[in-house]
């Protein structure tokens, strides 16, 4: 699968992504040879709770041609020259206010930085600290900016893949950064793959959301659309991010504490990796910021490896293929599989009908005759599950606190659920 | 008493008992002579909850001759000869399929088994092991089962004692085993003679429900029709179940924690018995497994003496007149009556008008002038309760919180009830 | 402030107030010239929750001839003399019959002790024991007594100054006890003269609601009024009763546990006295009897420094001007101002829009630029305090449980209210 991955990262790696545009829509198009999303274009101007969708960004060409006559900077060679949004702009500057318009990272001198300017109608061009340096600062410089912002839109897409109950599994990832890698393409690929691999599976018992949108404001014209949906049927949420790179998997805690979601996801993880490093909820990082928003509140948890605050390559043209490895993206997709697999097995279940007793004999959930069975200890494990699975208690807090077997309560409930006296809730 | 209560024993013992039938209905004829139950009789085929009431059996004899001519087992001799629900037979059947009919217990070859059918269709003879090794083993056996299954009704009865409060508490017992003595007759003998003896009160502060239906089946009729009711008003209830034997009284806690039913009941056994063993809530037993399913979940605790599953004579001929004793059962009733001393002693109140303070001079609760008593101990105690009765706080718990003494309590709550500022609740 | 505080002791000190009439009147009317109460007038008769307006009481004259021809007891000299609420009464009465009208108290022979009889319709005269000890004890008195009990009302009132919340602060005193000083004036007074003070003030974030109304019928009638909006709206109270003594200030707790207004006062109290006497909540007292009822358990303190059963002098003469020090009064107006200076300035906090993060950059708070500031500390608080400003976290506990800087929190609380991202609520 590895190879797989590489070859679509390789495909998208190129594309001049922005948070509207046909770049995106590009990706989106590549992506759903793997995940057929349905796509939205939400149109500018439209409110989002508190914010609005801009002008749709689209760019041709740009550069710099410096005194001598050599194209200094040119988009063509690194999407990440152009400040992303920038306005278009053809004319020549004299070097004192060019350098108004460059952005650099002298701490990080081979890295070319990664800027935007959704919001602001500026534009400008970044380049390495080495190269600037070795600018001749003076002159006239000529500056070619072809880009257009119109009235267009923004994409997003999701899709459901539909189990047996209502209540859904999401992830989330995002896609509006121009050839970044573990910032960026690792999260859209583990969620595709992922999604290729669960889409082969059949009769899965939860619904399982998969979410793809320009981080921040695409996350929030999403959830502005269905974030009520998400309060009533979400029973688990990860966002995926910076999740390509050589370090192990972390989670981070959702915002509420004690939610079937943060054990459940938190246990299934510690059962492949008993040293995970699991951090506390804070309101930074990537799309869990709206999801766990106070009015959302969803029980939401964040997939990294590496968290952007911790790699110095983050939101460089150093955040390259040459900083992930395809075998973390392919591990990504095999670990969240079982961690799917954890939750379809170990779950929260509720009787169909939580009025007294079931009648087990028309079920022949009795021994037709009682004489030796009736009292067994698997009669009374059936009794006690039929009558602590009431959607508050998962599973495997009843096994901790009654000091079950697992295996046998997996036994049970499967009874139970074929007798359709327990459903997955 | 025990003198008494052995006597309605002895009339109740013979009569051969099942979920439905004559013999059910002639058992509450007998126990009507003390607690005079407004009887319901449920038509088969009606659906309650998961279940359906099943067609009603009545049994005339049953018996089987072996090659010799003897009648080896025969109902008249004892009605768990017959397995229960048995449908009607008459032929001559081989030793070799009437042997699939037979059922004993090697481990315990003096008993006769209990043995019920009542919903698949069968016939079947009981006996002890040791009747079974001495049989011939071979030839041909006249086998008679006169047996009816109709068109008919289950019967359940249950009475209120009306107290001044709407809130109930509720005991339980069932009523379905011929022939039994500590897992039968030692629950509805308690029941009628505690409600014989309670119903001599006048001015009950609570309502006292008594149930009693055939286990199970006639429970969840009972809750079909009554459930919500009881979800509504049931403060504290008890289920009565194996309380005949010689062990100690023993109780079990209701599903929810922390209720003012479990505190009640168990600080009230433990002012009579300061060793009370008390068990946590499990989901086996008698007929708490429905009021504690988990869409009721009403606060009903359970009282035995051996529990089910600690006494080797369960479901057995040895549950019978030797197994238990009648001082038990006397115990029971004499100690249940202290129990409802004590629940009818220490209780919960809550305002009749909860806003403000109420006014006490227009009540003389006041000494008219206010020289003196204004703010005596006394008025500060009756504003301590008219601010702390508010269905929250049970008695005791005030009395030990505020460092109270419960003879002043007592007083002043009798001033407020009669000033009708509180409520029993 | 402290001698216009005893310049307006002075004038209402001489009034024969009652829980209804004239007197109570002219005194609301004096005190209106420092807060311009919204009055209301409650008609005799008029029920308010468990109580009933009073007939309207009002006196002219009242005194006794001794068989000398001497007045001994007028209300002229003293307002106490008279027992409040007497009926209309003139007419010669033996010594044995007057001496059932006459009260005093022994135990503080040179105390005038104070009587109502608002409910029973009675006549009577309080004086000193001394002067009782030297009366004649025999032979024929005139008694005068010019009362009139008539279809009136009861007068209370109240104001609200308004802030930017909907959410009040309330505080509370109560005028009715005719000539007592701590018991009652030093109330009515710190809670105009804080008014005064406060309504200096412009652009409060909280809403300050001033009541004053006679003890007990007036703040039941106030809360049959408006219980309700209090219980929607109140974020915080405070009784103020016996608060013009040479104590300490003390506070005690409101009814219900853990409330932000018992965290809020006490705090902003001991920022002031750091051995502050906070006592537990008890169901005595003034007017948090009636706003800590059951049934409206509004989160309000009490403010005192002697409690009235803390000083003999309580309900006598001697609760007079030298028993009170206006330098108490006046730290009590500057006290309660710091109060709401901490309350102000430390509060709860609520985002405008609670859904999703709110678009900082449009509101100038990103650098519109982010390479250097998009992750800083600072973005990182900023993010943090609008995602836990939910209503649900005082600033202070937030600032304890993250170990934050107050006064950078307050920076940035100060920039997402001007950029109207939360508010105080």
């Amino acid at each position: 699968m590895k190879d797989q991955i590489e070859a679509y990262f390789d495909r998208l790696w190129p594309i001049c992504r922005s948070i509207t545009g046909n770049g995106l829509r590009e990706s989106f198009s590549i992506l759903s040879e793997l995940i057929p999303f349905q796509l939205s274009e939400i149109p500018t101007n439209t409110n989002v709770l508190d914010w609005t969708i801009p002008e749709e960004w689209n760019i041709e060409e740009a550069f710099i041609i410096d005194p001598l006559g050599n194209r200094i900077v040119d988009v063509k060679e690194n999407n990440l020259h152009i400040v992303n949004y920038s306005i278009p702009f053809e004319g020549i500057v004299e070097w004192d206010e060019l350098v108004n318009h460059l952005h650099y990272k002298e701490d990080l001198p081979d890295a070319i930085p990664y800027v935007t300017s959704y919001y602001k109608r500026k534009w400008g061009f970044c380049l390495s600290y080495n190269q600037y340096k070795n600018l001749q600062k003076s002159g006239e410089y000529k500056v070619v900016i072809k880009s257009t912002l119109t009235q267009g839109s923004l994409t997003f897409g999701d899709i459901l893949l539909k189990g047996n109950s209502q209540k859904e599994i999401m992830f989330s990832s995002y896609l509006c950064h121009p050839s970044m890698a573990n910032n960026e393409l690792s999260g859209p690929l583990t969620l595709a793959f992922l999604y290729r691999e669960l889409s082969k599976r059949e009769n899965l018992k939860y619904s399982y959301r998969f979410i793809l949108a320009p981080e921040t404001i695409g996350a929030l014209a999403y959830l502005s659309e269905n974030g009520e949906h998400l309060k009533e049927n979400l029973l688990a949420g990860m966002v995926l991010t910076c999740c390509g790179d050589r370090a192990h998997l972390a989670i981070k805690k959702g915002r509420e504490e004690n939610t079937i979601a943060n054990r459940l996801i938190i246990a299934a993880l510690k059962n492949q990796f008993s040293t995970l490093r699991v951090d506390e909820f804070e309101p930074y990082g990537s799309d869990e910021r709206q999801f766990c928003s106070p009015g959302f509140n969803l029980p939401v948890t964040t997939l990294y490896r590496s968290k952007y605050s911790e790699y110095k390559e983050y939101h460089t043209s150093l955040d390259n293929k040459e900083f992930i490895c395809f075998e973390a993206m392919q591990e990504n997709v095999t670990s969240l599989l079982k961690v799917i697999d954890d939750i379809e097995n170990s779950q929260i279940y509720c009787r169909t009908n939580p009025y007294g007793e079931p009648n087990m004999g028309k079920r022949n959930l009795y021994e037709d005759l009682g004489v030796n069975a009736n009292h067994s200890e698997r009669l009374h494990l059936r009794m006690l599950l039929l009558n602590y699975c009431d959607g508050k208690h998962e599973l495997d807090y009843l096994i901790d606190k009654f000091n079950l077997s697992k295996q046998i309560v997996e036994q049970e409930i499967e009874k139970l659920l074929s007798a359709n006296l327990i459903k997955a809730c």
